[in-house]
């Protein structure tokens, strides 16, 4: 199944080594490419409009739309690894999770997306919102296959 | 003002240089102190009990108790740092933060505890909630101070 994360901006310093780590991890269960789009310039609004275009650009034809987002649901590892099967199950198993920039996402974005998805209340910047994304659809894959790395209690 | 993160395990690996990038920004702001309690063994129950004496023994006689976990209170970053601001105006403005290990936290910790805090609703492996944690210090930080780090939409 296919994983295309789109996020704005590059990774780049002290990040840079675990952010691989977890995404080579999450590689081994999911056909993931990660995109990443250049972030946008000036006021706030047109930042996000911009860097809105761009996500957009980038997301695929057909799949579904995740969007990442402080103020989404708050999903458990397990209801990441549930969301995850499900995409599995559809008649194209593409999904698309979406990352925003120092301003987060903008509207058009939000409305195109199938959930609004939280990784935490608190701000993140992007670098650390990615590491926690592909730590998590490592976890994922590990959880749907039985695997003894998640220990999480409870759901 | 006085921060003691009491920690199960050691961060090892390709996070080390992430933690450490972090812990160092949130010194700037804090008297940061990072107290590291060896895992337990054995079975979950005797993991959490052992692991919980340890993390008990190493808690100020003064100041407040926050525990992270999963099923917490999940905190925005202006929350965060509107909560450390108080225990600044305590009479001994010191506050432990703890940290559990792979099984989370014992009862005995969590009924000690002043607030019950959650990172994320998923299950963050020990160091990645270390390094969320550095994080969110350093960005309450500069909320605090007006600076121009934080960038977060809203509260």
């Amino acid at each position: 199944m296919r994983v295309q994360v789109i996020a704005v901006g590059r990774v780049k310093g002290p990040l840079g080594p675990a952010v691989d780590h977890y995404r080579t991890r999450a590689e081994r269960y999911w056909k993931l490419e990660v995109r990443e789009v250049r972030e946008g310039r000036g006021e706030p609004s047109a930042v996000l409009r911009t860097e809105g275009e761009r996500i957009l650009d980038r997301t695929a034809a057909q799949g579904r739309l995740w969007a990442l987002s402080r103020s989404g649901r708050p999903w458990s590892s397990t209801e990441w690894a549930r969301h995850l099967e499900r995409v599995s199950m559809d008649a194209h198993p593409t999904v698309d999770i979406v990352l925003g920039g120092a301003w987060g996402l903008d509207a058009a974005v939000l409305d195109r997306a199938d959930r609004t998805v939280s990784l935490s209340r608190a701000t993140l910047p992007h670098d650390l919102a990615r590491l926690v994304l592909f730590e998590q659809l490592y976890r994922a894959g590990t959880i749907l296959r039985g695997e003894p790395y998640h220990k999480g209690p409870g759901a």
